[in-house]
């Protein structure tokens, strides 16, 4: 893709400390020169593994939904399946398709079919250092129980596409990072 | 809609602290007792204002996109316009209209048309407090100048719908807060 020619120009870290790092949240703190001579002491991003979701769909054309409680907003919404890659799995393609296999097969006891890698996308550009991978499930099977950790609490649900959209409508999956590569699907981008 | 029975309940919050609270960055640590007999000591969640983001589709039907740095990433791409919702706007229906309106104006240079809610996301529902509204703007014509912040170094680009999907397709737009509501808009949900 050929870029604009006018487009802006990007910041230069003049240093970098960590603000707090603990095993579940890494604030990084960037002193910033920006390209028409401004200067932010403290921009804060947050480190990240990167993450992974799958659009898992069935032999029978059904998606595989998830619901659990999320305490950001404090409720329990329709979600892709999803999870974080383990440094142990790498990020390469390889990797990535690992941990996806993995937390489907453990969330949902669904796994076996075709997979693809299908988009990635940041949570939040501004903050966070890392992506999320969707991968595109098809003909998957049902394996096994869920093996859940002890602070996992998640039920499984097949849906239709046309159920998976008015979930979307509703705002029955308010995760920005479920239903972009979901609504990507549903429009016929495989 | 109704919900299903066996619904993964709420957790509750034993108690709260600020682990970081400055103007830019406010991180809530929850002492945390889930439905499972788990407890979890040090759960972080970000609290942030409510971000508003535009649809904006100019009276000859093309689309309103923006280019700026984002420094969590350290890359420049496509995005909707975007913005912070100002306590003086308030969180009502009119407020958040009113700073969408303003962002568009002030990062653009358009305005007027019709505007409507389109729909609500959260950047990531585990550890954000706060949703993205998305509002699509149609009609809308060139006003004025665009009026930046000393931080601020946006390009604005007019593309067809057909462009758009393209720019997704090709991970141009990784900010999942616009892809998505692009994407639903683009499927024809409005």
């Amino acid at each position: 893709m050929i870029l604009p020619d006018d487009d802006p120009a990007l910041w230069r870290v003049e240093q970098s400390d960590y603000l707090v790092r603990n095993p579940w949240l890494t604030v990084r703190q960037d002193a910033v020169q920006l390209p028409n001579g401004g200067f932010i002491p403290d921009y804060f991003v947050f480190e990240y593994p990167n993450w992974v979701n799958i659009i898992a769909v069935t032999t029978n054309g059904q998606l595989i939904l998830v619901r659990q409680y999320r305490h950001g907003i404090a409720g329990v919404h329709y979600e892709l399946c999803a999870g974080t890659v383990d440094p142990a799995d790498g990020d390469s393609g390889a990797g990535l398709l690992l941990a996806a296999q993995r937390e489907l097969l453990e969330e949902t006891g669904y796994g076996g079919g075709n997979w693809q890698s299908f988009m990635s996308l940041s949570a939040n550009t501004g903050t966070h250092t890392n992506m999320n991978h969707t991968f595109l499930a098809t003909g998957v099977t049902w394996q096994q129980p869920q093996q859940l950790d002890l602070t996992e609490d998640i039920t499984v649900h097949l849906v239709s596409p046309e159920r998976a959209l008015a979930i979307i409508d509703s705002g029955q999956m308010p995760q920005a990072m479920c239903a972009a590569p979901l609504l990507r699907y549903l429009l016929g981008r495989a």
